[in-house]
């Protein structure tokens, strides 16, 4: 089967970013009233997600996403605490409905109440929620809740060791991703996404993440950011900076998705960075939504830039299953539960 | 002949530093003494080049190098305007003193005394200085003077502007390159180099800036940051925010450096890339100073990259010379008064 490990739900019925759009009015006037949770029937999220998801999953030949709210969405650094936990249990649970109704299509990741300053323990509850009630695989932890300010400490800071303990001991992987940014020099898609992968894998080449981890799997997604294009810089720096050679250093936890649109980025992302390292997935429909006028086909197609590479059938399955399915134990867990 | 468009005196007597070092010192505690301007003698500095960039731009087989201050060292976010205006120009005369004693090497490129909050027009006085009469033939603009917390506006804005006009009236180009980080999220070379080259870029996408300075050049190191890596992703985001296709919305400005430290990496750049975009440069002694243990050669050693493409001699000679000679008008009177 084929398993797209990178998708938002970013067609939700339109209640739901209404439902925000009051959250938001009434944070910043107190005076109104509190927005009512939204309204949406089984039928407007069925639309939702067959004439967009499943239609362009089946239309593109994958079997099932690994489906979390939109990312830009999240919101981190707008309002507070309170605020992010409504807004991010609201989201989740609109997956846990998406979930429920597409069994075979879709399996759930949650966004995490972060806001900027909280400790990230905060987030342990609503995480925990996801993953032993509404049966998720995953979240999708924010290195920068202040959205483009980067106010946080990095990843490998002990700050964050709660949260990862927490991952560990409940099997579940984090995809590393920022959401929007409220810093003018960082368009969120173009610049503030790129970055923060690319910030995230120097962290775990800085730090010692993984020695005090060993099984924690995190996930950055498009591609790694600018890694693997500067993977001999990658790889030098890890040398200057007395760290062990990256294969043992980050790369047994580390792991890159094929979010990259066009042939000759995946091309470069396959020739360097180690199959075992690489989950099949394409953000549909995310950051880049139209047609490539050069192939004639969608930017975030990217299934077929993986078909078009001269891959072993073995290597094949595990960038389109098998290692999302080691990555995500709970996803194979689900899956085998289903006889799959 | 070969010129490296992209090299820093990373290799300065220590006077430099010390100098640096003392302003730093007075700057936190007043009641120091002034930091006496380093006494360095030509012996000292031939010494520095001759042993070092000198000896390694021969044995690589290029000629030349456009050579600029320390990058990391210029610290922008240290200390104030003035302070920072002693440094730029303690540094600048340091690399004159460079091209004076190496004229066939190195030609010059200037720091410039940036501060946070700053207006860059204030920095032009120290520009006309390097250009007008140290024969410099172009600048690093530091597009976050602020060190990794980037609270100045994007290059786009037209608080810039007064400072593109300069450069195009002085017919110079600038080298997009910011410092040092003081955010520990942003490790300087490993993250804050890389995600400055790639915010600039999706900058450039966004705005007008070339619609307003045709003749305006600008000069993305580190092989444009993330942007080949992710060129269909800046290809569609130009098409879904309506702009027009990159080869005219950007491309006629805008240049790539080969400091990439890896094979498959470059044969990405030269892939995605046009040729007339690639200017070849190594930041050697910059980043990454080691052997890489695959090849048995320095990671920065990207004229082996160069070199094992497949290029006519026609586009070999515009990497490695006439898109030099184009982005760098002043280079290129230089080199034809010699007879070059």
């Amino acid at each position: 089967m084929i398993i797209d490990c990178h998708g938002h739900y970013t067609t939700a019925p339109a209640a739901l970013q209404d439902f925000r759009d009051a959250q938001i009015a009434r944070f910043e006037d107190p005076a109104l009233p509190a927005a009512k949770p939204p309204e949406i029937s089984d039928d407007a999220i069925r639309e939702s997600i067959e004439e967009n998801q499943l239609k362009q999953l089946r239309a593109r030949g994958a079997d099932m996403t690994v489906f979390s709210p939109k990312a830009v969405g999240m919101g981190h650094h707008i309002g507070d605490e309170a605020m992010s936990l409504v807004w991010a249990r609201v989201c989740n649970d609109a997956i846990h409905r998406v979930v429920t109704l597409f069994p075979d299509n879709f399996i759930g990741v949650c966004q995490l109440p972060q806001s900027p300053g909280v400790p990230i323990e905060n987030s342990i509850d609503e995480l925990e929620r996801c993953v032993n009630e509404l049966g998720f695989v995953g979240c999708n932890l924010n290195p920068d809740p202040s959205g483009g300010h980067w106010t946080s400490m990095p990843l490998t800071d002990r700050s964050w060791y709660p949260f990862f303990e927490k991952l560990v001991e409940l099997q579940v992987p984090a995809m590393i991703h920022v959401s929007g940014s409220c810093n003018p020099n960082f368009h969120a898609t173009g610049a503030h996404y790129i970055n923060a992968d690319t910030t995230a894998f120097m962290q775990f080449i800085q730090g010692d993440l993984f020695a005090d981890f060993p099984d924690l799997r995190l996930i950055i997604p498009h591609g790694g950011g600018a890694a693997p294009y500067h993977w001999g810089r990658y790889r030098g720096l890890a040398d200057m900076l007395k760290r062990p050679p990256l294969p043992d250093h980050v790369m047994k936890n580390v792991f890159f998705d094929t979010c990259v649109y066009h042939q000759a980025g995946i091309d470069l992302l396959f020739k360097v960075i180690d199959i075992d390292n690489i989950l099949f997935a394409s953000e549909m429909f995310g950051a880049v939504k139209t047609v490539d006028p050069e192939t004639g086909y969608n930017f975030d197609d990217t299934k077929r830039y993986v078909d078009a590479l001269d891959l072993s059938d073995q290597d094949r399955r595990k960038v389109f299953e098998g290692n999302a399915r080691r990555v995500y134990p709970r996803l194979d867990a689900a899956l085998k539960a289903r006889g799959k």
